[in-house]
């Protein structure tokens, strides 16, 4: 084995082929949309609750039954969605805040939910847009590569690289990988990442040419790009900026992208186009009907399906 | 009272006026370097740790003992940290990084930790960076400003305006506040945050106009800035971008600023200047000597009154 052929981008590549899929289940858990399965297991949960406050009374903090609950419905949630979603994935992205906003339950079901999608096959990829001075991005990166055991994270290039560089670091030890924000889906994008610089260039496209200059590895580098699927028009140029970037491409069905407008995406290969949904895939029985695990496996089928052709 | 008298810079104002002092304690606890006093209350910290390992066996996670062994003894230092700095202080700065490298437990610490700041008659500003679409703000605030109780955050402006509006909006609902990235301290800031835009402004120029804007409220706005006080020579157009911006001045102590470079941040007012110092206050025995509780009071008081005479 030579170390052009090991790294991130070669461990994602194979994944991709493995498992013929280009598919990223979002993980965003809407404690008002959390699926009936939750209702399942009764025993085991009832058991977790009463760890979890058991743990609240013990370091004196305020019990909160209700943020418990919740966060035990959505572990439930989540290894359901999991179960359902994973035969058409190749990765899980849990999305942290929805996590976090239960406290520490809610990390603690993340946890569990990372472990369940290594699993089930799938490589983790935790969304936490990470990005700050060296110290500090050095202990973001010991709790998502070292705790969580993510594959792969994402990775806020403000503060410029030596703020990526531990993240990177910590990634290339376990072969892991870092994708960076470089051009995102949301309308606030036009605000600060498509402004224009005094050389011409919009800043995107200088955190493009970072996100290329920091990658290493072949068939893909191991520092991939965020690029939203909205702006389908900037995937050509993305591409020619980061030749064998893997692109993580959100914007897919809640957000309003389509599948057809992300060709250039694919150009290096099949696993350089990332496919990522959440919403499409977890409420999809509440589209097409059906049972929320089948509508959500159906559905991540057919993402699935329509992404292999194009490349 | 009047909407003039409201808001996260009146109630700032008012808390540096309370306690004079606008020293702001940050807790990044690094497990190296824990207090002894770590020691102290041994029976309520085996309890603790019992009742986490508990919830860790009810979710069916790995048992990790020395994870919650070092989440406990954080906790204790963190406590002994903030009862020895409150007095010369007016807010306290959890670092949320290290406390997330130690998983769930580390995040019951955090939450721990943001109450006793509380009880001490602190300020909590949750240094988070944060900085995602609007579902995903959204999920961040109500863990940040609902979970934690945190009074305010630092937030990282990449996404543009959208990313920002859910965490400001959640913020004034509690009269709150965000700080947001401007200018950084470490040397990478150089890479994305001095970048000459095609009208000739810096990227941290055009930053400090959005936080300008979006900033509401007298004496102070509730919109404050993250300006490193390793550029001082910046401070001064900061303080013209941004005349009613509170400022909040990483770079004393461990990362190499000086308090007497930073008068133009207090020409609004005391509190529109806020000195953060981490390492340099918890690890001030390292340098000077003396008990550790002992030692980071007087390395507070110290950093209090020198800011304080500036002003």
């Amino acid at each position: 084995m030579t170390a052009a052929t090991t790294g991130f981008g070669a461990r994602l590549s194979d994944a991709v082929a493995a498992r013929e899929s280009q598919v990223v289940v979002g993980i965003d858990p809407d404690p008002a949309r959390l699926w009936p399965a939750a209702q399942e297991h009764a025993e085991a949960r009832r058991h977790l609750a009463e760890s979890i406050s058991s743990a609240e009374a013990a370091a004196g903090a305020p019990h909160d039954p209700q943020r418990v609950e919740t966060a035990v419905a959505t572990l439930a949630h989540c290894l359901a969605l999991i179960d359902a979603a994973a035969p058409a994935c190749v990765a899980a992205k849990p999305q942290l805040a929805f996590f976090e906003r239960l406290g520490f339950p809610g990390v603690l079901a993340l946890e569990r939910v990372c472990d369940h999608a290594r699993s089930a096959g799938l490589l983790v990829l935790a969304d936490a847009k990470r990005g700050d001075i060296a110290s500090t991005a050095t202990a973001y990166a010991d709790g998502l590569f070292g705790g969580l055991g993510a594959d792969a994270i994402t990775a806020n290039p403000l503060m410029g690289r030596d703020s990526l560089e531990p993240l990177l670091a910590r990634a290339r030890a376990t072969q892991g990988g870092v994708f960076m924000l470089v051009r995102t889906s949301n309308p606030g994008a036009a605000d600060v990442l498509d402004l224009e610089l005094a050389t011409g260039e919009a800043l995107w496209e200088r955190l493009a040419q970072l996100a290329a200059e920091l990658g290493q590895g072949r068939p893909l580098t191991d520092v991939g790009a965020v690029t939203g699927a909205t702006a389908p028009e900037h995937l050509a140029r993305m591409r020619e900026l980061m030749p064998r970037t893997p692109f993580l491409l959100p914007g897919i069905g809640a957000q309003g992208g389509s599948v057809e407008a992300l060709a250039p995406a694919f150009e290096p290969g099949r696993a350089a186009g990332l496919v990522t949904a959440s919403r499409s895939i977890a409420n999809a029985h509440e589209q097409h009907g059906g049972d929320p695990a089948g509508a959500a496996r159906a559905e991540a089928e057919r993402l699935r399906k329509a992404a292999w052709n194009l490349a």
